[in-house]
């Protein structure tokens, strides 16, 4: 079935919990007007539902395919791909120096969430390549940003990011990678990276891969590491030292080809460093952060796909009677449960990420708080919004019966798909324990503590209140307790102020409905809050004993003695 | 990797949740004595670990194909079908007169649960041969019995359930499919059915139907419904006139062929009731309930192998550091948490399903009660053992980080298979609507009534205790509440009274392994029963809200407006 953007629902999140309007009062941000916003929406809105959506059926089905360490992409991907560059789509956020839009990212959110709710084996492309640009843009050198940046911000080359290795997955400082000095300011990469994503497609003529290596004599750990910028094709129109060996065999997200590469087995591929040498940490940090959020958005896309399916299937098909009529499947009371919650988890994720993406925003017109709100906000969002996207494409097959298990009715590929997000880009228990080990902390705990305070002064919700109460207390004594009592409760920690925080917003949300905002279909996106704060904020509350529990409970056996 | 049964915790829940011990006292079970048990176990734990585990995975990767109208099973199939029934796994629990051992369904449970957990797709075919018997034993006429009965009871010929049409899922009332009497006491049955599972195959010579139709001039809806036996080849040798017309592409279980299947495209198929003429219902519910206890077998099996993957995965893969040294990921607390987790669900689903079983045995020696409670325990088995399938399985890949998105190394395909069976014998949804809607409510509530009492008498842990509080208020509530409030809570309070029945029957459990019964792997199974009680039960109580919630509620909107 057709995929149609949630327009209205974006720009009320936008303008009521993102509050898009006070960033463009900045100079930064001032052509964020609500005519640009909405033609960023409309256009986005466009583009995914014409070219993207109807490829993400032969994007599952085809696949990418690898032979001889060339891969092509499924039919018609090409030339969906020259109209995204074509259409500018990639510079929306981009420096302006760059060639760019320079919007805010706020606003770039709404549109990854449509390219993602379109085809999100799509989305990943463009996807990485927003991190390059903030990476490159941040820590590198003036040639590099001249050789790189505007061609990745305009979307002529595609940029990657390459961390992992097979002993080297979650423990990144494990990695082998080397590079030498190759006397005239650049040097010689070589190793094999694992799970590169776009590591070599057909839908540009260049690749520029973004990679973590070891230099000379450099620290074993995360401090020993250094970010090169590794192109697939050198500047003077040689072919670098790398290739891809082979693709991986995955669940979903077919069409996106994960990569075996290897680099330097003929000496040395060409790199330059990005950032000081072992400053690469920080400055993949910059790249990771981005994707972290931008996976996130992969929840919200997939979650508001699937939500569309399952109404559009619900209304259509008929079963049973009520009142003596034959009913749709959606006025029955148990799949209406999961069509409204299904919608809740829908708004309160997109509304959180957005909101995340805003702080960045203000962030980069000088409000250092919100700077750090959004690092405290950065894992909520990568691993809430991942798991409501698997959540809801789950709900999204069940609601379909039967024909939810059949391959050809789609529902399925949601939760196929969905399903890596909350692996890639730090797995959400590395996630949860980046909220427990660092953001509660942050700032010496002030930068969590005012979210808190915000949402204190702000909730109205008895359900919210008791939860916001019982996250202050399990956060105090998470602070206070051991590393690994500490690391035992942060998966649900990280969950229940997730859940809070959404709730806070979708709260938020409700009241500018009630104010008179909206408009049409209201009636649908009261139901969804209603239920969010009633229903699914209790069921977080639920999830306090797991924050209680000890390590000392979950190691009194062996590991061995699990199976 | 390879599979082995949990032959000790399956002794230990037959022993102390089932009291095996008790059902040998009586005639009828008189040969399942502890040596017999644990030949069983031991059996079909080998059964599992040498024939069918090995064919699981080619299973997946090739799965059945329709060529004109014959279906080919995968490679291997065939023969390790052959050894299933030269092994009289088939009669485990099978009439003593048609050949079967008669031994307990709760040890025929833990034969399914081995088998599903080697090789779901394969244990399917004989699951719908289980409830076949149990019906034609229960209803079929002398003559029927005599020809069918003891064939299916060996394995020599398998039989299907013919349920669903198109425009007939959920809604079984609503089938068209008809037969009209030849006049010779058989029957001409023609109609479409569609989601029949290994409706067609090359594993035997003939396949016993079982199809649900109208007679001609019955009223509408279930009251109408006559249950029909229609073999593929007639006792003359002749092929009966029907056929599979095509099989489904699915997201799992991929080796058993889900077959459309044609009645009577050429006159008729000939056929024979299976218990008088509108009573198709009540004979096809024999079947059903047999087939939902099963379904949530497969949950429990599915959970137990992903459960034994992970855990193997996580001793092997080595991960960061800690206390100075390479650390196996198991040993990193939100991965043990997950693990933890994992064994925690996968012992109190077991522990559920199997007591069901056990009250449906107790049953067949004439305790009436427990018969009242396997009706209780029905839904609850199904929809909740079915939920944790899929979200041990999720864990699963979790656990494996990247690889476990990668098809090859198994994870991905646990979930995938795991994710039908909340969906098919009825959804969990429908499940969820018979548990408020009847289950509550039989006897005069007296038989949900006497399980609380028992926990309650029982119940030692805090947690424990409240959620048997809630859940009574709740149900009590469900009791006096409109029908379409008391369905709007019917998810949440299915859940609910799944996990606190688990909940009580690990805790039986514990107290049996604190008393000194189990011996090797106790340490395990204390920390996977103290988590359940200590952090899943506080889970079930936060669902106490989406219990409470209204019609009204989630009706407040038009279901257009929810997408």
């Amino acid at each position: 079935m057709s995929f149609a953007s949630p327009v209205s629902d974006q720009r009320l999140v936008l303008d009521h919990v993102v509050r898009i309007a006070e960033l463009a009062k900045s100079n930064r941000f001032a052509e964020a007007t609500p005519d640009m916003v909405d033609a960023v929406l409309q256009g986005a809105a466009e583009f995914a539902e014409g070219e993207l959506a109807p490829l993400n059926t032969v994007g599952d089905r085809e696949g990418s395919r690898w032979v001889d360490g060339a891969v092509t992409t499924p039919p018609g991907w090409r030339e969906a791909y020259a109209r995204f560059v074509e259409g500018g789509w990639m510079g929306l956020s981009g420096p302006v120096e760059a060639g760019g839009q320079g919007l805010p990212n706020s606003l770039s959110a709404a549109m990854m969430e449509d390219f993602n709710a379109a085809n999100v084996a799509f989305a990943l492309c463009p996807m990485l390549g927003l991190g390059a640009v903030e990476a490159i843009d941040a820590h590198g050198s003036d040639d590099l940003k001249r050789e790189y940046l505007s061609k990745i911000v305009s979307g002529e080359w595609t940029a990657t990011m390459n961390l992992t290795e097979p002993q080297a997955g979650s423990d990144v400082g494990a990695l082998k990678s080397k590079a030498v000095p190759a006397g005239d300011g650049s040097w010689k990469v070589s190793g094999t990276k694992i799970f590169i994503t776009y590591g070599e497609h057909d839908l540009t003529d260049n690749i520029v891969h973004m990679v973590l290596a070891r230099t000379p004599g450099a620290p074993d750990g995360t401090k020993g590491v250094s970010l090169f910028l590794v192109p697939k094709v050198l500047p003077d129109g040689t072919p670098n030292d790398l290739g891809c060996v082979s693709i991986e065999h995955k669940m979903g997200i077919h069409a996106s080809p994960t990569c075996v590469m290897a680099y330097g087995e003929e000496g040395g591929a060409t790199g330059w460093l990005i950032g000081p040498e072992l400053g690469g940490m920080s400055a993949m940090f910059t790249m990771m952060n981005n994707a972290r959020l931008n996976v996130g958005l992969q929840g919200v896309g997939l979650a508001e796909r699937a939500t569309q399916r399952a109404v559009a299937y619900a209304l259509d098909r008929k079963q049973g009677v009520r009142a003596g009529l034959p009913v749709r499947i959606a006025d029955h009371p148990d799949v209406r449960r999961m069509l409204v919650r299904m919608r809740a988890l829908t708004i309160a994720a997109r509304s959180l990420a957005y909101y995340a993406f805003g702080q960045l925003d203000r962030a980069n017109v000088g409000d250092g708080e919100a700077g750090l709100r959004a690092d405290v906000l950065t894992p909520l969002v990568k691993g809430w919004c991942t798991d409501v996207g698997c959540e809801v494409a789950s709900l999204g097959i069940q609601v379909h019966g039967g024909m939810g298990f059949i391959e050809e009715t789609g529902a399925a590929q949601h939760l196929r798909d969905a399903r890596i997000a909350p692996i890639y880009e730090g797995t959400n228990g590395i996630q949860a324990a980046d909220f427990v080990q660092r953001k509660i902390g942050l700032d010496g705990g002030a930068a969590f503590d005012g979210l808190i305070a915000d949402i204190r002064a702000d909730a109205q919700h008895k359900e919210l209140i008791l939860l916001t109460d019982e996250l202050e207390v399990l956060v105090a004594s998470a602070r206070n307790a051991s590393p690994d009592d500490r690391l035992t409760a942060s998966y649900p920690l990280m969950t229940m102020a997730a859940v809070l925080t959404a709730g806070w917003l979708v709260e938020r949300l409700g009241r500018a409905i009630n104010a008179g905002e909206g408009g049409g279909g209201n009636a649908g996106r009261r139901a969804a809050i209603e239920y969010f704060l009633s229903v699914i904020v209790p069921e977080a509350v639920g999830l306090g004993a797991g924050a209680e529990a000890t390590a000392e409970m979950i190691y009194q056996a062996p590991a061995e003695e699990l199976a």
